[in-house]
């Protein structure tokens, strides 16, 4: 795998970097991790690699890395740059024959999503955008109980994202994260929506199975002198009428990152949070509530594909992370045996993912300034 | 203490009764407890009263007691009817110079709020209605730090009602409460949104000191065949602009009656449930959570004030019920005594929180219908 | 009721007052509240009770009372005094023909409580002792559910019951509470055992239904200047040779008093504490842990004649001990009606668990100081 | 590095390759996987290993490994195999001149402990030994509070391990994994106390930075027909004379694998929990207790070192294994490049915790069928 992007204070880039070697499936060989080749050269030497497959731009990392016996070049492009640069490079990659990796949001805008939409289809190459959350067993446990009708046909769905640690205008303070993802240019034009509302939204969905039809919001910039949206909140109505409420904040001062779902239908209901991660709550009505936990023997084969240790045994972030590494990984391997991967192993976020997030990320802009109560949610691939 | 209502099969009568003797300040001496004369009368026997002050009749209640010497007769009159029969004893009962304790909400539409407050600021009996839930002491401690600016200019609030006991069609089962709170003619026109959401929205009023400025609504029959909102969402702005979501629902299946509220502001942060009613957690930017306790030797008189064990000790929703009692009769013996109360005694709601609640639901229903976004909450006392 | 002891500045007596009142099934009419004639006097004034029935001290009152008419005196007396003064108050009351309810411990040795047992016996007036913990409806629902076998054959029980608040010498810094509980000529010869391990050992054999056989204990005292243990813990076998462990503590610091059990047998496990004292979790071997909740319709009748409010209306301690006082007092009503109580009245803890803590008491501190791994728990009734 | 067992259904073994390659500073390159050449095989081949690499014996690898030139050739022995087969490739890994990873516990017993011990003293590489639980940071946390005296001295330690898994006859069911661990002659003449009791016992000592003095264990068969000890208590006493009680078990049914311990001294609390895992829960006198989370700004540098993520995405088991890993890794890299290495990165198990281990063994095997109450810890190097 060759990465681009992830140099000298990258948040994410170090996570992927785990995520993928986590299994023992993936090996990063290349990188291309800045724009400026004295910061790239100087990860590529932090992480052991050889200076030769460490590039000044990811132009050269393809050219050079294609150059190379196909048993030796990577073949994995693992993209987590700012937003402003996924659609570029992704193109290329994905043009040049390798497989792509793209942090998410998929692009800067809904322009760029539908146009690599085009390239992705037509491309023999396999696209994976890493919607990390849809990766823990028990959200998978959730998405199949649903699917399954455990819990009846779903009339509600509470999802909300709270953070804290936008609190004050730390873009100001020399913080490099704040800088970038408060900055329309590089981050687009949705913030605290775009960063972790399109999170909590493709949640909602994995899990409920069910698309949103219609939204109303109501965003706000709480930090006077912020230039995107760090608070809102939006209603929302299910193409079968279910409805849902979406929230997200990166100012609720002092709140990590608690991303939580609750989800009811005329049978029972799901709850789970990340802070209890490994735990899925099952809500029915006169009868005790039960927990269903990751690394036991009831779970499903969805959930029980992305588990590494017994019960108890707590897995976190980086082992969700890993899952969609690890199940794009075993797509990869199947493809080039020539064998049909597992359903189980599919299951990972993808360019209809990112599409939707990029057109929810436009029609939560317009519904906030609309005076109209409810704005349609209408995306076409 | 003479009671109206709360004869057979009523829930809230018993927790009246319990909340008010709980303390030693308030005796049950009599009570119209059943439009039914023999209900009535078997409700007296079942507690034990003197069958004489058993009456078959507010009416009958009043004129009687009345006739009594003035230091046999009941001087607190608590109603606990149904929401149709909640204007016609309190008025009497205030203009035959009771004191009133009324369940809430205030009565079965705006009209008569506005009519019974004319009548209540014109005596001078005191009136107390029972929104239990300011009664919580960490509520109180929550009021309270809120007030002395611990947290901060307040950005957001976020207050969740949800129950799921009305999952299905109870009113057609034989079951009396889910009979008459489904019942417009007796409950009032709004269902969920009447029954608790009055209860999140007073306390969100309450807790954050500001005062909902508008508001845009979502509400839903989430059971084919019942009659009023079993379900709903409400995007707030208070009078400071901060953001408010409030969530109301009596059909999350499997869920039991976890009210909770978070409130932040631009220097901390507060969080409480019911389900952990004695601990308020606080959240601040880097540095630990807290978490306050109720029976602790750092807690606000406010909150002290409304304890009775030590740490560690759990009170509950019956405590935070006779807390609201016992500081109502702090006052009439203040009162007779011609004190001055003390403040954290006269802590206790009245017919502003009835009013706003009643005005709160008829903007609710009117914003439900609206296409606009926003439904300003203006409120005339 | 009449009480002996709870006059100012007692923690204990406000508590036996609330519980007993809550019900609306005993009323408190006369009191001996102190050893202090004016003290006592206050208090009653302050209680709001007839003058004339407030006493100077028992031996007064227990006279006095008796010369009034059947139908107004008190039929029942409760003790609320410091552990040596239960012993006396108890036994004549009982001789005169009253009913006690008596703070936990039963006496202030195990000498004291068998000749207090004998009287007991002969006596066909009613006894309870308030071993608070065993009124709460989850524990009760426990202990059916081991009855009932339902997590098979007892292997092991954990039993904690850890507090904080006499972390430093609290009784040198006029501390009412910590001087008395300090003090083997008031409290007893055993400290933190005598006040809380007594309780944990208590509420281990109620909800086991198994008798402990016997015990290694190490006991401490954590603060210099102490003259009683002040922490331990012991190492158990019960009579089926289950295996126990049961710690107590009041110097582990910045902890309030959270009483947790747990139980394991061949099929399952339960898991309670009273910090969450309205759930009960069970736990299944490859099947989901339940959450017992109070309040639901699918409980024990042990557990349903012991709660008040519907699911999510969170009881706590005072709810748990007005519990101990309601079953008293409905014994006592069926007894005078010449009925026979429900069984689940009958469940009140009695002169049997008052000796049964005595001898644990002595058995505890013989331990302690022996070189033998075990002492046997012989106990004689 | 070189892996020695973790063959088909081995549990550890996946464990280890995915914590030492999370951070990209280890390679598997090599591995004698299984005593079966065909396992070994198989088991290199699902690794992707260069199959001149996968070997069928420890000796071999070792052999064929050295013949490679240095800069090919692997570095660190990773040993995950029963406990019967720990002490001879340690032994010649050590002294062929590779670093050495071994799994808990050191060795079959003590003898084998002590002379292990000499030849790592007298070996010029480095020895780690994977007592996971230290490696989370939350526990690195507790650790420096402790020892930069935030809780003052130290009077309590609470340690629990329990577990169910074992609660029927597994071993009989074709189970491998309960097989060994039940088989005295692979795993060891102590069961539960061999596998978990001495994880639990290191992280007291770990967190307290305090050494175990004296012992009274009662251990128990719950199963009949199982060969070895299931479950447990220990009373203990420091070498400050701080008290101590420590469980274990594995038939405590329905239950994962909670480890948990709390820690008292005269100035306050640390309890922490690995359900729990990113908090670390501070108790004061008279104060809020407070949550010291994981990924915050404000902990200790021994903790920060070992994090990954930004507060509130959780690690797990995983990163707490792959800190060991990594901090072992570390100063291998700084030993190879003559610079010191950080303190933080020393800080992980080696020889004094494994003979420490093996001791806890032998005395608690004592102990338990001793007839006096204590008996004394005492452990040569």
């Amino acid at each position: 795998m060759g990465m681009v992007g992830g140099g000298p204070g990258s948040f994410i880039g170090a996570i992927h970097r785990s995520a993928s070697q986590m299994d023992g499936l993936i090996e990063l060989c290349a990188g291309a991790f800045s724009s400026s080749p004295e910061k790239s050269r100087q990860s590529g030497e932090e992480l052991m690699l050889d200076p030769s497959r460490v590039y000044s731009s990811y132009d050269e990392m393809f050219e050079k890395e294609l150059a190379l016996p196909e048993s030796e070049r990577i073949d994995i492009v693992s993209i987590v740059t700012p937003n402003n640069v996924h659609f570029d490079p992704t193109k290329k990659a994905l043009e040049k024959g390798f497989h792509v990796v793209l942090d998410k949001p998929m692009t800067l805008n809904y322009e760029e999503a539908m146009e690599l939409h085009q390239i992705i289809k037509s491309s023999d190459k396999l696209f994976c955008l890493t919607h990390t959350y849809t990766g823990y067993p028990m959200i998978k446990q959730a998405k199949q109980m649903v699917a399954d009708g455990a819990i009846g046909e779903i009339r509600k769905v509470y999802v909300e994202y709270p953070q804290g640690w936008l609190w004050k205008l730390l873009e100001h303070e020399d913080n490099k994260q704040a800088e970038w993802r408060t900055d329309p240019l590089r981050n687009g034009k949705a913030g605290c929506f775009g960063d972790i509302g399109t999170h909590a939204f493709n949640l909602a969905e994995y899990v409920s199975g069910l698309k949103v039809a219609k939204i109303c919001a109501d965003l706000s910039i709480k930090i006077p002198g912020r230039m995107i949206d760090d608070d809102g909140a939006i209603l929302m109505r299910f193409e079968n009428d279910a409805s849902g409420i979406l929230t997200a904040s990166q100012v609720d001062t002092g709140v990590e990152n608690n991303l939580k779902i609750r989800i009811y239908g005329d049978k029972g209901g799901l709850e789970w949070q990340q802070e209890d991660c490994n735990s899925l709550i099952a809500r029915w009505p006169n009868q005790p509530s039960q927990i269903f936990r990751a690394g036991t023997g009831y779970l499903t084969a969805l959930a029980n594909e992305n588990i590494r240790t017994p019960a108890g045994h707590p897995e976190g972030y980086m082992e969700a992370f890993a899952n969609i590494y690890r199940n794009f990984a075993r797509c990869i391997y199947a493809l080039e045996k020539g064998e049909e991967p597992k359903p189980e192993w599919k299951d990972f976020p993808g360019a209809e993912d990112g599409i939707r997030g990029m057109a929810f990320i436009d029609h939560v802009l317009a519904s906030n300034v609309s005076e109209m109560k409810w704005t349609p949610l209408v995306v076409k691939y």
